[in-house]
């Protein structure tokens, strides 16, 4: 258990004396804060904190936490969540028929960028299923169909639970899910957009880029909710193009920032840096 | 007259031989050639073409160029346009009530970065005449109502013809400028939008850019057209935020791009780089 | 003195507990911790915060802050500076011949961008004087020589003092100040470098970085200390060229860069963003 | 041979009328030219131009070519090189131990993004075995020793020739190649270095930017010659570190720039846009 971290992510109404009350709790059971990152929305009048301690020496176990906390969460009408590092997050990623976000992230996950596990690739297409098994992870394949989405949609949460899936990454996948199955998820679906969000949401970005002539393209990496393209934005990214670029120069130039923006945006997940406020995230970089 | 260079832009149908053709007239008449930039459009097959010669030693003189440029200009239909790098531009700046853009384009102007004169500004409001008049400008004041717009620019449009201007630069001027003054000045008006178009359009792109929550914020130059915001863009650039910049801090980041990128979009058009086609710019930097 | 904070900025060895003592420090004499930021450096196992709350309700005076801390800060071997947001510090800037920093620095002001008075400019050449008494500052003329340097800056100190000036910004200053000069103002003088250091550091970076043929280009602004370019960076940034840029291009994208990045410096400094750590800044972003 | 195009890439002391005798070759038989691009180094008088056009059409055979352009070659003291677009080059890795370029060159590659072949991966280290391997490549292990590098540089070429290879990527391999291994490749060599070139040549780039403190890091693609770290730059990228950043952290961002900056360098290699000239590189974007 030596170098097990406890972070705890908590927001509640603005109020003088929560950082002292939160540091003392900590400091009372004997443990050592390693990092501390707050925020208060001006607007809101809400607290936000991240707060991270070294469960080596720490009086209480890893099951008495939330009890010893629960006080002080229901006095300041507190929402919070506990997670430690020592936890292993398991992945599902979904993909369509473009294949760079996915390879990329098994290509990271190999060179050890991700602490989690990806187990599975959900694809409605069969196209990847070689490529993805020959990785030695599993690919199941659903088509998708106005008539069949709901029960496919069943069928795919039912896999998904029995692999005890924690996180969905959509890596380029091309159909919408309903709200059914983002209940099922909430806040832990992470898609990336082929482009800069709020401009060019909806279909094929690079040819409204091209179309547009704008002289930057991005890449955003947000949650999944049920306004599509509006979900809580984690992560952004912009690279130059020009007149010369045609619409594949527009695409090679772009899968490149997708995959960088999708790491980025996953990658700040599974280090708990992220709390969802509303249609906004709080990053505690 | 050493030094003085030529400068022509043009499109045309793309064609074989439309190069060799344009550098022998050049050669044939003893120009050297010091800048060549073209461009093909895949789409429309239209070709760009931007070619910059010395004019000392060429053995037509300024006036004689169109003249023995007009039948090969006739025979491939070129749109074309003759620039020589001695002629000093006359701008006029439009603002209303912030005037980042406009102090930074007067510093610029004295540090002697734009090769153009500066004579005059005209503001729908009356606050910077005081500021304006003390580093040597002319300043006039056009209240705007709805009532007495159409009335208003006609006068502008008069002081600009009298006092010679041939650009003008909309440094967050917040009146929209009807199809009539347009005319008059066709991709001869800049504008700096403070938001990356297409995203954010319209009204008070910082509170827009607050509340989606987005992580990255741009500004846009662009030329003006009938359908706002959706001039061909010139020069984009971005910079980073952050959920703890407020909108002040949104603002004041936005500011310091906008100044720049106006700065870079007014530098293309009097060094003669752009060519705009459609709702789009080729900018051969 | 409504809306006035106060600022902690302190560093000592890490223990358990700092958070939380000085944290309830602040709420056991009733104030509203606005802004905390903390961090850990794992190497020298030293502790740096930032801690910022309302002084309105706050139970101690300014005067008794001090006093009520000494306890503290005696037995964890703290080093700490206390600032107050109404408090205006005054800058000189030192120029030499390339003025674009200065009369950025100028306009920035201007238009409220530093809560700071820049009161006056000292320069070793004469050719700024019109333009910045022009511009309501004073203008003070020291030529310096190799023999002359000692008593110059003696005298500058002098004038320094006489205006009550807390901070430098050389701003473009081509003299290298010596270690007695840098006593009087330790952490207190802020050079933009015009490379990104540590490249090119010395003469003529922009010399430099077109014969080595770099496609990026940088700036630095940092602390001055007695190793020449060696100084705790504060703010560094960059911006593309390509082989077609001249020394005259890259002077020009290298001066924007140099305003930008010299007013990010400087607005840290101002808002006590910073804690130097020897050869290095924490900055509280 | 639809689609096939020719690329002539040139340079020559500057002379009147270079473009037009050039552009005039490819009209006169019956070239249709796709791109045209040139500079002109002020400082050399060098003349440098990528010239592309369609074979289709053509009337000179492949063979023809350069027969047909000797006189000229000649006449102008030109040095040039002819690249036809269908002809795919191989391409031989080196790594040492760090594998996150290998692979993401692998990645690129499968995914289309290179017009080359890829067959064999050189290592002085055999970690990378079974990996490569299983991706359907060669792997050759060479252990370097100061005793051994010569005989085993000669074995490498020897094995480099026998599969043909035409281009070398330096993919973090932690050797220094021989002037004669050089000479057998000359500007065939492309090396990333995990620095902002030149801030921190030579080892340990990571370490040294902690060290100094920097805001920002880089990586270089560039040529390798027998100055260490000083070969013509190709490529450059930048990315944004702050205090918190461990070297850890460091080595995590800079790895992710540099599987950019390879293979955009790279990219740019195999287009045939680069032109070396002394120590810089013209890149014809």
């Amino acid at each position: 258990m030596s170098n097990v971290h406890a972070i705890l992510l908590l927001s509640c109404p603005d109020r003088k004396g929560l950082v002292a009350m939160l540091s003392n709790f900590i400091f009372q059971h004997n443990g050592n804060i390693v990092h501390a990152d707050q925020y208060t929305s001006k607007r809101g009048k809400i607290f936000f904190m991240r707060i991270e301690w070294e469960l080596q020496g720490f009086s209480l176990s890893r099951e008495e936490i939330p009890e010893a906390l629960a006080p002080l969460a229901a006095q300041f009408a507190m929402k919070w969540a506990l997670h430690f590092t020592d936890y292993v997050p398991r992945i599902a990623v979904f993909v369509s028929k473009h294949l760079h976000c996915l390879h990329d992230l098994i290509l990271r996950h190999r060179l050890g960028e991700f602490k989690a596990e990806i187990p599975l690739v959900i694809s409605n297409h069969p196209d990847a299923r070689e490529s993805v098994e020959e990785l030695g992870l599993k690919y199941f394949h659903f088509p998708i169909t106005a008539q069949n989405k709901a029960g496919q949609e069943r069928l795919e949460i039912q896999h998904l639970q029995e692999m005890k899936i924690d996180l969905i990454v959509l890596a380029r996948y091309m159909q919408i899910l309903t709200g059914k199955f983002l209940k099922a998820y909430p806040h832990k679906i992470i898609n990336i957009h082929h482009s800069f969000l709020p401009a060019f949401a909806g279909g094929n970005p690079y040819q409204q880029a091209y179309d547009r002539g704008v002289k930057i393209i991005g890449a955003t990496g947000h949650y999944v909710t049920e306004n599509l393209d509006e979900g809580p934005i984690v992560a952004q990214d912009v690279i130059k193009i020009s007149h010369r670029d045609t619409i594949a120069d527009i695409q090679t130039k772009s899968k490149d920032l997708e995959r960088i923006v999708l790491a980025r945006a996953l990658r700040l997940h599974l280090e708990n840096k992220i709390l969802v406020y509303g249609s906004k995230t709080i990053v505690f970089e």
